[in-house]
């Protein structure tokens, strides 16, 4: 069907597994992982050190990834000490946003994103990355202006990913323009805001390659699950409903698709990855669901071990089974199967316009 | 001991196995893939049609490729049919130097390397090459003309090659300034010809990471080998000669060393591995020793494949076995063990100088 350059195209068969499955694991967190430690030290937030963030990104990175196709890093506290942990035949995902989003000088409640200062796309390629991702924090109903910061912050990234030739992975994060996220009445926006984002984001101009979206629904509020450990306790829908969201979400989406976690528990994260797999959805990219619990025994490192050694690798051999369930990304109606998939201009002289 | 850069580090890691050894596969033959064919379709070299030649590199990397931990290719023939073919742990490297060599205008029986035209090692590292082979002829007693071509060439590659962080693989490959180099005479002259070679390259001035060298001497012309099926029916040295060149050749590379089987046949090349290896070499770099003669077969696509499946990957299995002997990448006195490898300028600022 659609042809791909060459380093795009080897950059995703990278990312995927031989099955073109995506069993993505996301240790790039900076300021809710500097959250988490100060919680588990008992500190402020700005008091905790440097060492201690890339301390335990080394401990997850290195006793985690081996369960992984790829992992999704930092530039800042995890690449320069994680990297010789991640194995040879674990793709490399580099984050190219600044953590957290800006909202000074900005409408109320509204987020805009922006790059990590002195870190580019060329740094990344140069630093081994097979993959660029970019956190784009969006509202598809914010203020004109936010809007167009956000597209062209997107679009930025796209245009260098296309110069560069590496496959972009955007991963869009909707938030609450009025109230909190936590509740039945945001639950309740949650279909329509993720499948509007995805809507803008695959048109062709953006140049994005996978989108890494959150689960279109919120499963604390699905009537069918008032017995799971995680139910909120009151209901937006029902499953028929979110089913049907998941089901819009893949049919708006003409590009391959993965499911964040955004630090649900595990349980919920399976379930999660069960519908959106079935809906159509090519895998995951998860971090949180899988091994946040390990922060809480810093900087008692061996219990640390443990816990990855432990439950957090039985988190990922799950998460794993579940997405066996995932379309691979060649089979997508994008590329439409592993005979189809072929370089752009596939030629005796490819190199010489290339 | 030597802090390393990420982008080398990563392809490094990459080229190599789990645990440091490279066992890689060269598919990038030009020149003698076109007088093979031309020999098995019985036909004129300039006869030789492109689709050929890159159908049989198809075949050889998709059949072969599952056995290396890269493989080498070229972008004209090899790259634009051969990239989906090469699974996802295996690493890619592509090859900069035009196929063959320029002896016009040149002193007499001198050989210069010269780049393909419009390719370059930024085109490589977007294509997503994981590292960069060059080789360049070399004869040490060449005329001043000609070394200072052949040092410029290698200097340009390596300064490219730092400027985007990527690997550096230089393959140096010996020539006879009089007679051929099938005699004893030639045979007798090798081990000099190839430590003098890599005492001229492992100056840091070059930026190489890797060298793939011939073996410094030739078995077939060695004692102890008369009746071994390659022996050439003449003497040039004794084993204990032999060993004496690769124990020399390991204490002249202060770099990582593989060897190249230069279209030996197999039986050869897993003597020139076993000797190799115990002096301290860290694998291998091979294409026509393990797949030669399924060219022969051509274009009964079915006798082929029949052949890489059965001998030819018994052959790369063989040669696998033999280089569990190679001293890992990291255990090279560059380098100091596993735990001694680190990025330079490791810091939480690395990313802003980079």
């Amino acid at each position: 069907m659609n042809d791909i350059s060459s380093g795009k195209l080897r950059g995703i068969m990278k990312l995927a597994d031989t099955n073109g499955r995506f069993k993505m694991m996301a240790i790039d967190q900076r300021g809710s992982m500097v959250q988490a430690l100060a919680d588990a030290l008992n500190k402020d937030k700005a008091d905790v050190q440097y060492e201690d963030v890339a301390a335990i990104k080394t401990l997850i990175t290195r006793i985690l990834t081996p369960n992984a196709t790829a992992v999704l890093t930092d530039p800042i506290y995890g690449h320069p000490y994680s990297i010789t942990e991640i194995p040879r035949d674990v793709a490399l995902l580099l984050a190219y946003e600044e953590s957290g989003y800006v909202s000074e000088g900005v409408a109320e409640n509204e987020r805009l994103s922006n790059p990590i200062t002195n870190w580019t796309i060329e740094k990344a390629q140069r630093a081994g990355a097979d993959a660029i991702k970019l956190l784009a924090y969006y509202h598809p109903d914010a203020s004109p202006e936010t809007l167009e910061h956000q597209q062209a912050f997107v679009r930025h990234v796209g245009d260098e990913c296309e110069k560069h030739d590496l496959p972009f992975l955007l991963e869009l994060v909707s938030y609450a323009l009025e109230g909190t996220t936590k509740s039945a009445a945001f639950a309740k926006q949650k279909p329509d805001l993720v499948i509007r984002s995805v809507a803008e984001f695959i048109d062709p101009s953006y140049k994005v390659d996978i989108l890494k979206l959150e689960f279109p629904a919120d499963l604390k509020y699905t009537a069918e699950y008032q017995n799971a450990s995680f139910y909120a306790g009151e209901s937006a829908y029902e499953l028929a409903e979110v089913k049907e969201a998941c089901q819009k979400l893949d049919e708006t989406s003409t590009l391959p698709w993965v499911i964040l976690s955004a630090g649900v528990d595990i349980e919920e994260f399976i379930e999660n990855v069960n519908l959106a797999t079935d809906a159509g959805a090519s895998g995951f990219l998860c971090g949180r669901a899988i091994w946040k619990e390990a922060v809480n025994y810093y900087p008692d490192t061996d219990a640390v071990k443990k816990f990855l050694e432990s439950e957090a690798t039985t988190n990922f051999k799950n998460a794993n089974a579940a997405a066996e369930n995932a379309l691979p990304w060649f089979e997508h109606r994008q590329f439409g199967g592993p005979g189809n998939v072929k370089i752009a201009k596939q030629s005796a002289t490819w190199y010489q316009d290339y």
